[in-house]
């Protein structure tokens, strides 16, 4: 099938990366040596259940922008204190904070982005901060044109100057681009403002069936990995 | 030789790319079939000639920062006057506009950025904006990390923003990042914030002998290539 979109931009938590299995790893190796015995799994989930409440933060105006980082570090110390680890030092929260940095890719998403590649510009439009993006990518071949999202817009998805930054800065109009996500809400946001949407069904994003196995909402594209939607779209 | 950076960013317009050349050639295949007769490096020249000054409108604040698509769109108008060409439709002008995004690279490049992408995060720092740089690497097979310059620091080089846009996209601190550049200045307003700097002879740039053959101002590295530079590198 030709699909005459000329751009596929990227959500990347959870749509590219298993966060919840590799911060549960990064957690373990930085923090067992030192005595802390956690559920890992459910530290990984505590942690990123800060996220929508920082970045709504921003969102609504009450903090200024700042990367992802600033906000994961915020929530990183709210998580230890819950979990009663809150006496690390400054170089090992910093340490720690970067495991965000270093997430692993789902099985599908690097075969998957090369073919793509071919057919089609790729950028990733998350709410990750630029050096997040970079250290992501390099980790795992992702091959992007740009790095866009949140860090050159200066604010967090779903708020619409998200996606429109991404979409201006390759010159392009809404529905010469497409949304690729795992969440129904993100793909929900970029069809209001013209985009195109796929949705990659990742059911186990915060553990076994804990995910969306299907979109909620009305989309162009429903595909069960990135090497499907590669089929679909002909890469 | 280890050299403690850990990101080098590039000068696109000269540094990597023969745009004199490119635009030449660009110019004579749109406009010769239409009947122009043109002197195509003069006119190539030309069209440059206006840049510095409609970078300085913006640098000076006193006009908003724009796409340097925008700005070479102004700059083409004034030139197609003055060679007497001035009676294109719109479709022709924005496609003799975006000869810019067709530049080809000088023949070290490529395979000089592959090397230096094993030990460096790579980037443009360029004054062009994100689409421009995109379809230039895309064409060239530039590996970048990401799209840094201009475009998101919302000014031009040699103003300081540009350069400290991209060192803190990166996390990182000044002298863990270098310039490589063609142009003294372009390194010497790099090497006041603190940025390592390197050199890249580009003698013949404005045509033949028409270009810096080695930096006129202090610098880390000069090479004549960008193969001789990842060599001085250890790359």
């Amino acid at each position: 099938m030709t699909v005459a979109v000329k751009a596929l931009f990227f959500d990347v938590f959870g749509t590219l990366t298993d966060f919840r299995a590799s911060i549960a790893r990064e957690a373990e190796a930085l923090l067992k040596p030192l005595g802390y015995a956690l559920d890992w799994p459910a530290f990984a989930d505590a942690w990123r259940g800060e996220y929508q409440g920082a970045l709504e933060e921003v969102r609504s105006g009450r903090m200024a922008y700042c990367k992802l980082d600033v906000l994961h570090r915020r929530n990183l110390e709210i998580t230890l204190k819950r979990f009663d680890a809150g006496a690390l030092g400054e170089e090992q929260l910093r340490e720690l904070n970067l495991a965000w940095h270093r997430l692993d890719a789902w099985p599908d998403v690097p075969p998957g982005l090369a073919r793509l590649k071919r057919k089609y510009l790729l950028s990733p439009l998350s709410n990750g901060n630029i050096s997040l993006m970079v250290d992501i990518a390099r980790r795992n071949n992702f091959p992007w044109d740009a790095i866009l999202g949140a860090d050159i817009a200066h604010d967090f998805k779903p708020k619409p100057r998200v996606y429109l930054a991404a979409v201006e800065a390759l010159d392009l109009a809404p529905h010469d681009c497409m949304l690729v996500a795992a969440h129904s809400s993100d793909l929900k946001a970029a069809a209001c403002l013209g985009l195109r949407t796929a949705h990659i069904a990742r059911p186990n994003e915060h553990g076994p069936g804990k995910g969306e196995a299907a979109p909620t909402v009305p989309v162009d594209f429903a595909a069960k990995s990135l090497e499907e939607l590669a089929d679909t779209l002909g890469a």
